[in-house]
């Protein structure tokens, strides 16, 4: 195969072997014999290998590990601004935590909130913290009859149980390229005062690794919605996440954008150092407007003295400013990028042409999605267990956990070995066509009957 | 002075110096030109004290400085159960985290959640929980018409603004040297649904230094409240924060002894590491009944995935061990002991006799409490703060800030150094002398009007 762009484009359906949708019946039946020993040859290896979570190796948990040493029993342990930070204190973060998660985030620091180890729970704070007490002096989100909430498919698992825990509605919108579509997500915000709010990640997009287009950007600054108390989340998880240096997805930075449009409030954004320091270790961090922020450092003061500010000065001392996180950031791309690569490359070998699966070839990011024939995914996803690779459940990405075409896997690259990726790709594209086969062998006879 | 007897006796009134109620109002007219002549005198030396709030001082932080060295670049970072404690996961902490926490909560490791690095904010979350979820299954707060809760006072300010932000009313129950007030509690919890928990800080309380009773935490054991979602909050934020060796407080253990009454799901506990380590990069965490972490755990995975267990591993390395802890907290009351002492010499100096003050003499945590004439606290802590030394405002240590004698004010003497804290004693116990003199002249010219 000829080196793929590496785009925003799904794997091509063309390609020299058979479109399995035009074999005959008895074509199929000794193409699926055929896979079937392939398949118990696999189950011999007795295989169990991980590629269900979004998680970094080993390799890339080391790129870290002076880390460590960035604080020492005799280092100076006040911050820039005087603030011993082994101390209480300091709800918003230390000043220096503030500029570099700033310069990573594209925003002023004024803007910037730090919080403690996750960015996720600051999410799913912000919401429990709209329940009880509404946004900017809204009504509690939990006195509403119902509160909707908008979620672009296939997306970010927990983000999706995070509003199911709290009996949001979930409703779904369909993905591109080029980011949600935005004809429905402008339709639906402003016509239902009952939508508070909507899931994005908006760079190298969990599954897909979609970056939002100009367009999509600015026509989220731009929504009007019916609530006032409706708020886009920006969780820009893989900001730094590229896999290429010179092939890098850039976005428009939205509290820009919203303010230049007029509706400086519409937007939280999220971020954390997860993926770049140690996840579970990192920081997390907002960053909104004024209005917002002054609405919630008033309610976050009751719940917490401050964060962990030693983890703060830590990170700053290691990575010094935005551009040693860059360069710590292309160590991760250059473990990441064979991984991605193998895997498409395998993709493309066993299935191009096959007709039988679709998937994203994305610049950066911690997932590639892939598309089954409807009806696939579940099937597809047990087979591989049963050899022994788990993969993320089929229909993780959708609300409710539904995919409604039982069509979507999510497929994660990063934590496996080099060969045992290689070793779980190629099982993954045998169980992709003999779970194919037999489903166009039903529908065959089906029609036959 | 004798030596005092560490124990919980309110300073006595009695002693060599004269009864200020039973001056004439020409004794006392003299009384106050003396006594301002020496506040004019602490005016002019320009301080800067604070004594506000119950931080470590800084000889107490590099107590742990080495924990900085416990894990470096070439540290083993697998858990004693061989999870690599830089990437995502395990959710209630690792295995020799909960250990070290169970031995200091004196609780079975698995009736232990390790959280972040704030007990405050657990406790947030727990009621934030309860509001948006109910407990174990029952309504959720935020839909019934009221939710009250006990507060023992004086008491802890963070802990009322926390059930003032979530609307929930409180209601004062009487401390005593015991405890609080259980008669008042059990006819409360038991005639009123509506009431669902009761703050309690049963070790060295803040801001009086008591320990419950062995009765008292009996009768806590015992509780028949009428809401089956009542739970006990019990705060041990001094469980290991001993004065003196051979003189400490023991508490009865109170989840045993809830599961001894048949009360097991009754109590949740909670902890930190916060004045051990350091405050807000320490480790906190939860005690309580199986069946009241399952509720919990099943719901703070929606939260999170998982909290700072580079950190938790720190501590356990830095530690060891119980023992190791014991060992630490030693080091910190040889740093504590001289202060409080200090403040107790100069307020029995000062003014025993006088009839003007009375104050508590903990055998550890982190406050002494100091009661006023009725009406004087406000104007204590206005005169403290012209002359330059902060204060806990008065009134703090009350729900909704409210005194209703206006006599109560919070001493916090760790963190200060040693000679500010005597001028700051000294400062004060003559400002409670200025406060009472004129408060005994306005009565009696009233009086005589």
């Amino acid at each position: 195969m000829a080196k793929k762009k590496a785009g925003k484009q799904v794997g091509e359906r063309g390609g020299n072997m058979a479109r399995y949708e035009e074999l005959s019946v008895e074509e199929l039946e000794a193409l699926r014999a055929e896979l079937k020993d392939e398949y118990r040859r696999y189950q011999t290896m007795d295989m169990n290998l991980d590629m269900s979570r979004g998680k970094p190796c080993r390799e890339q948990l080391d790129l870290s590990n002076d880390m460590m040493d960035a604080l020492d029993s005799n280092a100076d342990m006040y911050s820039s601004e005087g603030v011993d930070v082994r101390n209480y204190g300091v709800l918003d973060g230390i000043a220096e935590a503030k500029e570099l998660l700033s310069d990573m985030m594209e925003n002023h620091p004024d803007h910037i909130l730090i919080f403690g180890n996750s960015s996720l729970n600051v999410m799913y704070d912000s919401i429990s913290r709209s329940m009880t007490h509404g946004v900017m002096g809204s009504t509690p989100w939990c006195k509403l009859d119902e509160v909707k909430w908008l979620c672009p498919v296939p997306g970010y698992d927990r983000h999706f149980a995070i509003t199911e825990y709290f009996g949001i509605k979930m409703i779904p919108v369909p993905m591109t390229e080029q980011g949600p579509d935005m004809d429905m997500v402008e339709e639906l915000v402003a016509s239902d005062e009952a939508i508070k709010g909507i899931w994005c990640v908006p760079k190298y997009s969990n599954p897909q690794g979609y970056s939002y287009s100009d367009e999509t950007v600015r026509r989220f600054a731009r929504l009007k919605p019916a609530a006032r108390d409706f708020r886009i989340y920006w969780d820009n998880a893989y900001g730094m996440h590229h896999l290429y240096d010179h092939e890098q997805d850039y976005l428009i930075e939205i509290l820009a954008e919203c303010k230049r449009a007029g509706h400086p409030d519409l937007v939280y954004k999220f971020a954390s150092t997860s993926k770049i320091s140690f996840p579970g270790s990192g920081i997390a961090s907002m960053a909104t407007s004024l209005n917002n922020l002054e609405d919630i450092k008033k309610q976050v003061q009751y719940q917490t003295i401050g964060h962990d500010k030693v983890n703060q000065l830590r990170h700053v001392r290691f990575f010094q400013d935005i551009h040693g996180m860059v360069k710590h950031m292309q160590k991760h791309a250059n473990i990441l990028r064979p991984k991605f690569e193998m895997v498409e490359d395998i993709f493309e070998k066993n299935l191009a042409g096959t007709g039988v699966g679709e998937w994203t070839k994305p610049k950066g990011g911690y997932f590639i999605s892939f598309e089954t024939l409807p009806g696939c995914a579940k099937a597809v996803v047990d087979k591989c267990k049963k050899a022994g690779v788990t993969l993320t459940p089929a229909g993780s990405a959708f609300p409710y956990k539904k995919d409604p075409n039982d069509s979507n896997i999510r497929i994660a690259p990063t934590y496996p070995p080099l060969e045992d990726l290689r070793i779980a790709s190629e099982l993954f594209t045998l169980c992709v066509k003999l779970v194919s086969v037999e489903k166009l062998l039903k529908d065959k006879k089906e029609v036959q009957a």
